[in-house]
């Protein structure tokens, strides 16, 4: 695994570290939840960084998975795996790579974690802060606002999940499928501090259209919604609009239902939004499927894989975040390169 | 309101009936619904059509807004309208222009409607059909899933809701906020017919993320979700995988919780998806707000509004997904221009 | 005619007439040496204006063509006028719109030398100027380096160059081949003042490169040079050399042979380019050719047409110029908008 | 040194041995006349190939330089040296790796050799071919038209000059200025045939605006120019008009000063033009700059260095070009993947 970052300012100190651990909260085999397979995921910088800072230039990595077994793929190259992409991809190109690693892989989201990293150092130094967290495993969620949880307690247990409580709970829920074969989707809340008003462009560059098309991009994402959003059409008008008021000099809003967002520009409040994760498709047990001659047959999963993407989707839906925000911060002249 | 049409094949007979018939689906003022202003929406082509045809040159329109009434604006100018761009825009480019039409305005989705439509014409010749309704208004919702609805009769009533009944809830509702000068949100949801297997760009460009992206775009909107989406979380892989079987000699699936879309790309099934919008943010009563130099005043729209714009928001909904199709199609080359 | 201008920046001051001065610049009909048609160019905004500034928001515009005649047209509509883009228009398309003003027609440059005038104003505001002038009608050329002339001369006559000598002698040349039905080339030059260093992007979005494909795109345009261009072989290494010194403080180079460029970016040095342009392909004279159907015949235009496009790309070389300098100074961050 | 390749079609395949061949074709040292320098170049695919053939994926790969050493380019870090992006780079960024292979590097080609070898593969299974040639170096130029050469001659003598007696005129040449410490610059020809007519895109996508682009991008380009380019000028509308005749039911013209381009779109015909490159910057002997730090001094190039660039241009003009044209035939659709 490995990519390309483009158009990172220069100037930007990278925390080697930092960039390790956000890689390494992706990765699968940190507890009993997740697959434990030691991926071994070593970030390996190629080109954009001298003495420890961006240049300016692409920044190229590369990410060598040394557990990588091809030969568990050779078993299933001509299967199409149920509500995976082998089939679409099949079809599309006509040719198929059947090794773990490619794009339809979980793994690309290796490349995501490091751009991201590297992204949210950018934005600390701009006081943005990011913060995901497991609002949702199953039918067992959050019920209250991101406001009534600490959510330094997020990284606190496995699930990533603010309230310890509905944490056990949903852990309980995942070691359950787990034993069954079977897997379990969620969702994961994510809120985004300090982002000055003015970020975003008008109607097809809307900030809140393009965070949703980065989160709707990380595999396994089925939707998307900012602010109040599938339950806005359970308030009037009167009751969810955000009203304006003199904050001592600042102009504010009591609430904010907009999500931080309005008219696709950001409003100097908290952005919030949710990303829904389907259950994920492999499952170690047998499903009816075919092959690519169309025989019908039957097909089960080997090795160790996650039950429940939502603890590990935490970290890369901070990374697409950070990204998006640093990409927009970019183009709205915020950030300022080294000329006079 | 007006705008170019980039990237449409040459050869599409344009039936200006049709175009007219969809720009009419969104105008304001069809029923006592929605509201009564007669914009008198007449498009006009400015170029890129020849004889009836498309050249393959842009497609210049203007959408002429004989009804507007520049007075309107002028005891709004200075203020924040709350949940609307106005502080947004007004902070992002240090100027703003109050008069209806501008970019922020629910105004600019004519032009999503006559582009819509060229992609409707252009999508029929591949035998793709769209269809969009309204699915939730306020807390009254269609419970079943798509299939087991006659969506011919979506246009029989004026929320176009294919159940008459729920329709009929939906109306009622929708009268009640308005008599109260307030507004109501919902929910559409839409169908897409004959996309083939293999459509859409893996990583950043999936369909879904596309898809989503081009209706989170529109003004209002909150939410996308595509398939089983937000209810995913509450099944179990073995639940909701779609599994693949052999159709007399056509690999289907017998269900289809993927939303017709398997790692970003179409796999030749139904695409179905939905999208959220808040109340209308413009209120017929007294609500509280800041102008301009932070002083605290209070707002009341005049004229007529939309209470509720997801009957609107119907036809805008299938515009969006005919051009978003429509360009993925070109790109992966179904579409061939006149060259040998 | 008409257009958008996307990506202005927000509170630039449009003066109407200097826009309208510029496109009186470009229009035929200035004198003896084009075209009389009096295509009576005047613009129209439709957008992105609000009390004479831009609002950040798209402006759309209208030049509308009353002088245009479309029967001139048809009896041209079935033949290929030869070195003109009618037989690859209708190869790419299977349809061609024979009328005045398609994307094909020198008309096209309306559009040009309106963003342009903005682009000029934008720029005006950060001492950036452009000038342009004929430095070579058929064989008659400027033998000297731009150094050695008052460019402020160049509007003094009617060939727009500064060297009133060689202006007589090109617009006899003009006037020659005009008499005998055919016409004349040349090269236009171009010298940007003011540039900070800084401006360009390196490998495939370097400042010559995307500055040479906008003058490239003009029509008729043949070649692109900069700095001391398709000389530049004449030279060795150690005489073309820009030897940097220690000018008071600042680094500057005592000669300019990299055209203000090195590296695809900026170096603070006046930027200077040469474009050239072939004769007109329309002729006042009988020429061989096809009709649609591969029948051989003659044809020969009527009406006034330019001799010799070399005056009138002058301004269109500018305007060109202007656009790309201000995208690119625009993505450098050297203007700010009205963010805090 | 590497990249990524992203839009190469699926089921090509990759003749391995061919690529390698032509990135040697671009490696310094394969003769007196180029820097000796044994740059090692082996190309090693990360992605996107898979048993041979391309699978529709991003095409990741590396080119290790294993001779680089770093130590040379110790003394000049805080130099600027003459013609050279030092300071352009240092001013734009704040910070510059002195380090070669960076982006400003000459080594950065080798990457554009890689994918045009892939692209050059996929346009010979259309019969499309792409031949560059030296054309001029210093004052030593071929007088004649491409007609009149046997371009297989190319690759017969060091310099790549179809004609051996001028190519050893130009080897000279190249000799002299070597042992001067000093370098020339020249002019390199293209020449791509078979190129169906209907390739390029109107007004700002003209396929002569976007192959100029690219030729330009290449280090030390200083102009382009198509067809008969600047030497149109010289020519009246009736000598260079390419009149159309009917070749025995094939719309053809017997001249082709248009380059095999009218209106930005091919027409059919050979697809010709130039590229001018200035001599090499860096020279084996004493040249006065400044440091950093603004302080004057000299600078000299250790180690071997190119005296000239055509030769090695060569292989890069067809790379960009080959890039270019499979560009425009993929948006064209000519090629088409693996869907029904």
């Amino acid at each position: 695994m490995g990519g390309i970052i483009d158009g990172c300012p220069s100037g930007i100190t990278v925390d080697m570290d930092f960039v390790q651990q956000e890689l390494n909260r992706r990765r699968p085999g940190q507890s009993a939840l997740t697959t434990s397979r030691d991926e071994g995921d070593r970030v390996e910088f190629l080109s954009g960084i001298y003495q420890g800072k961006t240049t300016g230039a692409p920044i190229g990595f590369t990410v060598k998975n040394e557990n990588q077994n091809s030969a568990d793929y050779e078993d299933i190259k001509d299967l199409y795996r149920p509500s995976h992409a082998d089939y679409t991809y099949q079809t599309k190109y006509g040719i198929r790579d059947p090794r773990g690693g490619g794009r339809s892989s979980a793994r690309e989201t290796v490349s995501r974690c490091v751009a991201g990293a590297i992204a949210k150092i950018a934005l600390h130094q701009k006081n943005i802060g990011i913060q995901a967290f497991a609002s949702q495993v199953g039918n067992i969620r959050l019920d209250k606002s991101y406001h009534d949880y600490d959510l330094n307690l997020t990284e606190s247990n496995i699930v990533r999940c603010p309230d310890p409580v509905k944490a056990a709970e949903m852990e309980a829920l995942i070691h359950k499928v787990k034993a069954e074969g079977d897997s379990v989707g969620g969702v994961v809340s994510c809120v985004i501090r300090g982002v000055p008003a003015g970020i975003g462009e008008p109607v097809f560059g809307k900030l809140h259209a393009v965070l949703g098309a980065a989160m709707l991009s990380i595999p396994a994402a089925k939707g998307f919604d900012y602010g109040d959003g599938f339950d806005a059409p359970l308030y009037t008008g009167s009751e969810h609009n955000d009203l304006f008021f003199n904050d001592n000099g600042i102009i504010s809003a009591r609430t904010n239902y907009s999500g931080g967002i309005q008219g696709g520009i950001s409003n100097g409040q908290d952005i919030h939004f949710r990303v829904a994760f389907k259950a994920v498709a492999t499952l170690l047990r047998d499903q009816l499927t075919v092959d690519r001659q169309g025989n019908e047959t039957t097909i089960k999963a080997k090795g160790r894989h996650d039950p429940c993407v939502v603890p590990r989707a935490v970290p890369i839906v901070e990374a697409m975040a950070a990204i998006t925000v640093l990409d927009f911060i970019l183009i709205t002249n915020l950030y300022r390169p080294a000329i006079n």
